[in-house]
């Protein structure tokens, strides 16, 4: 009966799954959720853009998720045959540590300095670093570039840190290393944290750090140097090295193992991040995009690395091996999506409207009857243009815009944001036949994978699992522990048997598709007006197009539409009886 | 003691103001609201631009408001001291009408029927019309678009009896004529409501009906013939003349004097626009904008006839006399104002904020700090652009942008549009001075008008009287009396004594002025590139110029900005006592 763990770190808690890994059948899991800040992340008043964490979180929620987990397991699951853990987390989310690889966040010195605690994914403040990397790398090492998308983010990990080494020198200069919270987990249970001794995985520094076999692994010394002298210290400490899931990052101390009650020694696997264990765990094929959709999405495909792949502008990273071995993995996504609906339930819209009844209005609306169009980077615009200081949009407003109309206007700019990436794929030579889902939303919300059926015309197929995170990162430990221990030889296996869809799915309605083609061609010239440098375009029609449609859809005819007084004289509100 | 009596008939209401001839001392007001349909108006669910009204209730209404207005006035009033009536209405709002002047809303065969009843001025079904007119115009007849700002409007006289004749030709083809509310209300208390003895107003005739005496009045039959040979007849039964208002459009009937309790015989004025008499009961004058503020606005300034005036593009008409005498009056709007801002708290808002509490929270924010930026055009542009099919825009949306900052962007919009049209003015020879304003919002809401002061930068007054439409109108019935009667012998001499500004007024504060002026171009870039055929911006900028705004305004450092770790620390919510 061998079962593996997998720890799934979100942006707010986190989840232990524990699975059979001859079925996949999920047979206990627990979340637990962070403790500090707001929602388990910490905030700056005074700067929007800062976004921490505190790794004693990351510890505690180790414990007390398979705490859960366990209690949650029928009496027939024994702790003991666990034969190996999986980790998975957000990112770039990457912690300086000491020369013991301990969290400067644990050092007295910097008790409360933010600066000195794990930089969330979702932390901004590094918007003027990374433009200086995407500049400098343009100069100096296009190759950097070409394989991040053509523009370096202030999500990321080279950003981060130089943006702490410009407001923060103290906590620089104190840093041995930085490592991402996906390298860090696996590190800390096996015992490994010394950054001589850790495994870094290739999912985060090939996505992230721009590592890459072609050049010998992370940025070279001098690229570094060229940005600040004071990189160079820090380039030398890092390894040649990175290692993909499946392989292990060491095996589990005494420690830990008591602490969890887990067999000590057993192989914790190589961290990867969130989104490509989540690809792992719906099942992912040439072909096939995975969407994972949360608060924000990723939004995955692979190929095979005999594949003549040009490189991809806008991508968040083309990496062989960060998904599966043999396979090139392909990562976008879209800054926010599940936020954005939130935002709008949770800041704007009338007091006692919440999901469901939002969506049970907007789900009585036709595509295109509201005359709204919206852009959907409330967090920016993570692909294809790689740019965080984008803002949100809505447009096609008037005195009797009800609330429904904008969330629906809401999800559809998401479904149109999704719409930019399988298109960008496509036009690179990876045709995408078939979408699958997985993430809470899109096992909740109907209505969501409907209209992304419509506007990305392509079945929406919702992944077996609803934890495919966790779950993958509970493959990767099968296939850590091997066949001999009862797991798996390899991937292909392992997803063979541990994934699956739902038998629900979603196909587009043809007559939708249609008037969503011709919101997306406005959709894409907003895009591309407000998002590209250099486009010049005449948006005079915009509104005017937006009305046209709602009026076809509305009445059918055609703007100018006659009115039928029959119409007016039923419908009307006016009252009779007067005579 | 001599006094007259205002009519007021606004959107949802008609309002009677009694005032005292020699102090212009408001000794007696009332409201009626009308009955029908939504807030008074008949509106048609399958159709948004449709809004109707029922000429019942504007009969009812004079009889309701003047009976509430006697109640509230002190013993000393006595209604056989009233010397005169003025009415000032909507516009332009024409209804169809029989041979005898009856409205064909009255007649059984078209109960019910809305195409038959007043077409209030916000009816926007015949914007196809609209652009026909213009169109045909500018072939034909380009000195006819000249006066009325270059584009005829879906809310103006000839495009809704158009559209009309082209949806419902049996209400076409019953009608006698049309005839503007304005001028149907004196010619109810005159009885002169027949065709051929109605007298019509020089200012709706002008600004809605392209009336000029450069052509001989009304446009001529050839032309509206090019748009439909059917319109021949409903021109030659036009008359060749229109009056203005502070002449007589005849003697109240012993009927309505005994159904108003007022003196029989006593003079009607012609009729006006709300709008052009409350620019009168502001004290309006060359070099002063009045400001007219309610569901939408009215801007309007005069200039002496001697004055060499180009024609403006983008105005709602420049017409001798429909102010005052011997001055062009120059009209200008916005189609929405006041009804953004209840759009937004009606619909959309949290439940339990209103204006009241969405205001205090607003005010509290310094301009640009929220980095948004609106286009008030949720009820489309009447001036510059004259475009009912624009729709409004909110722009710089962010996962924590809260309603207030949305309500302030939306206020700001809306002054960001009445300095389009003081511009335009003076673009065209019109400086303006000062701003007067009048309307509930002026003198409710300090907020709105300290952000007018600084993004208009000059000093907004306020009207002393907050019945400015209604004040004007008794004006102009003090003016039909004349000296000897009581009243006075031209508009100077009662404006002189009838009219004056508050105490309050706001003055622009110079740092709000300069970040309002770089939102301000930023706004004037988006209301051309969605506004202006032909325009081809580069707008990827927008959106980070508002980012680089906000960040001055927060931290008074451009963009990037480094992180102070002080503040990090004292502002976080970061739980120090962890250790």
């Amino acid at each position: 009966m061998p079962y593996t763990v997998g720890f799934d770190f979100g942006t707010n808690s986190v989840r232990a799954l524990i699975v059979d890994v001859r079925t996949g059948e999920e047979v206990g899991t627990g979340v637990h959720a962070y403790r500090s800040g707001t929602d388990g992340i910490l905030l700056d008043p005074g700067n929007p853009e800062l976004a921490r964490q505190d790794p004693r979180d990351y510890l505690d929620g180790l414990v007390g998720s398979l705490r859960a987990a366990f209690e949650s397991a029928p009496g027939t699951f024994n702790p003991a045959d666990v034969i190996g853990i999986g980790i998975d987390t957000t990112g770039s989310t990457p912690l300086p540590v000491d020369a013991d690889g301990r969290p400067l966040a644990f050092d007295p010195r910097f008790a409360g300095n933010l600066n000195a605690y794990a930089w969330l994914w979702k932390d901004h403040t590094a918007h003027a670093e990374a433009a200086e990397i995407t500049e400098r790398a343009g100069e100096l090492r296009p190759e950097y570039l070409a394989k991040c998308g053509g523009t370096y983010s202030s999500e990321w990990f080279w950003a981060k840190i130089l943006h702490c080494l410009r407001v923060d020198p103290d906590v620089f200069d104190a840093a041995a290393t930085w490592v991402e919270h996906a390298d860090w987990m696996p590190a800390v249970l096996t015992g490994t944290e010394r950054p001589d001794r850790l495994r870094r995985g290739i999912c985060a520094a090939g996505h992230k750090a721009m590592f890459h076999q072609d050049w010998g692994g992370y940025p070279d010394e001098d690229f570094l140097g060229s940005l600040d002298e004071r990189l160079r210290p820090l380039r030398r400490a890092l390894p040649d090295e990175a290692y993909p899931a499946g392989q292990a990052s060491g095996r589990l101390t005494d420690d830990w193992a008591a602490r969890l009650g887990l067999p000590h020694g057993i192989p914790v696997s190589v961290g990867a991040f969130d989104a490509h264990l989540g690809a792992v765990g719906s099942g992912v094929a040439p072909r096939t995009l995975v969407k994972i959709i949360g608060t924000s999405t990723c939004d995955l495909t692979i190929a095979p690395v005999d594949q003549d792949l040009a490189d991809i502008p806008g991508l968040c990273g083309i990496v062989p091996g960060s998904v599966l071995p043999g396979h090139y993995g392909l990562e976008a996504g879209q800054s926010a999506v599940g936020d954005v609906f939130d935002w709008f339930v949770r800041r704007v819209a009338p007091k006692g409207m919440d999901h469901a009844s939002l969506t049970a209005q907007a789900e009585a609306l036709r595509p295109g009857e509201s005359g709204l169009l919206a852009l959907d980077w409330h967090n920016g615009n993570r692909t294809v243009l790689v740019d965080q200081r984008l803002t949100g949009l809505i447009l096609g407003l008037n005195l009797h815009t009800p609330p429904a109309e904008i969330y629906r206007a809401l999800v559809e700019a998401t479904a149109f944001g999704a719409r930019v990436i399988m298109e960008r794929y496509e036009e690179y030579g990876l045709p995408i036949e078939r979408v699958v889902n997985c993430g809470g939303i899109s096992a909740s919300n109907p209505m969501v994978m409907q209209i992304y059926a419509d506007v990305m015309n392509r079945p929406m197929h919702l992944s077996r699992s609803t934890q495919t995170c966790a779950l993958g990162a509970a493959i990767a430990a099968s296939v850590a522990a091997g066949e001999q221990a009862g797991g798996h030889a390899n991937f292909e296996s392992a997803i063979e048997v541990m994934t699956g869809v739902a038998e629900v799915s979603y196909d587009p309605v043809p007559a939708n598709a249609a008037i969503y083609d011709r919101l997306y061609r406005l959709y894409r010239r907003l895009h591309d007006a407000f998002g590209i440098r250099g486009e010049r375009d005449d948006l005079s029609d915009v509104m005017k197009s937006l009305l046209e449609i709602r009026d076809v859809v509305r009445t059918g005819i055609p703007t100018p539409h006659p009115l039928d007084p029959e119409r007016g004289m039923d419908a009307s509100p006016i009252g009779l009886t007067r005579s």
